[in-house]
């Protein structure tokens, strides 16, 4: 799965690189560790974020917080920072010889065309898949348009849809693989 | 549902008050409100803590946060801030004329009473239920003990249980409440 920080849109609809957000690395790779995703990509094509990333990931997978901490080492060992989402077909492409399934998470309705059963499907085949979760506002319209799907946004028990990134992602994963 | 700071347990097992986090009042206030959950409490005997969460939340429900974000505004409105979980049950009984039924989380498989289809069939029925989070490395014994249910732990595709607390609760969420 990846997680970008562009292209993402703000609140008012602009294209922008959003600042990473240390909970972020830190929620995401350990809901990934727990249902089993095989990468982590954080997405930026800004390097002093690409650094600030690293640092974070190094103390706690070779620093103090690895011996405070090793089943947080176990998870941020996960993480692989990416200047972009083509660098990250790239990879999953040298590791697996095919290029992944691109697949999308949007809040919103009107793009929806992959359901949670579809996917479940979909990842009993060989097909390498890509999750790609946004960060901000969520992912561009363009980057939506151009993905193999669009998964279903997560219905709540009210109208109400503004999950963190953290939640989303975690309720998503647990949709897909979790122990039903 | 409720986010307890005390008491819990640190990384020896021993009970502390563990310090609040900002983005637990804002992920979980946000899951709350999209699960339809009526009260949001947060839990701390400390009072500069207290003072803390006011802060964070009046920024968010009256201040400038209010009119930047409406969609944040309309979830930290759920948190109500009490010293302890006795309060909490209290003003449970003031609001609804029952005391509620205690229902925690636990991350571990060895007090698990309680399984999630259980829990949504008790929430058809009129008495009120009382969900309870822990921080830090989770709720104390003797709290987990006195508990009329333990909630069965979130399983992923792994043996990997160090989910969040702000992962955990929105999957345990969705999986009481969210749409099948």
């Amino acid at each position: 799965m990846a997680l970008t920080h562009y292209p993402v849109i703000n609140r008012n609809g602009h294209i922008i690189s959003s600042a990473v957000t240390n909970l972020d690395l830190h929620d995401l790779s350990r809901s990934a560790k727990t249902y089993g995703v095989q990468m982590f990509y954080v997405v930026t094509p800004l390097s002093d974020q690409k650094e600030l990333i690293k640092k974070i990931v190094l103390h706690w997978t070779n620093g103090i917080g690895s011996h405070f901490n090793p089943s947080r080492r176990s998870a941020l060992e996960l993480v692989n920072i990416k200047d972009s989402l083509d660098e990250v077909k790239e990879d999953i492409h040298g590791r697996t010889g095919d290029y992944p399934k691109i697949i999308v998470t949007c809040a919103r309705e009107k793009y929806n065309n992959f359901s949670i059963s579809e996917f479940r499907k979909t990842l009993q085949t060989e097909v390498p898949c890509l999750l790609i979760f946004g960060t901000a506002w969520g992912l561009s319209e363009e980057l939506i348009l151009k993905a193999d799907y669009v998964l279903e946004p997560v219905k709540g028990y009210t109208d109400y849809n503004h999950l963190s990134v953290r939640s989303a992602s975690a309720i998503i994963l647990d949709r897909i693989l979790g122990e039903r």
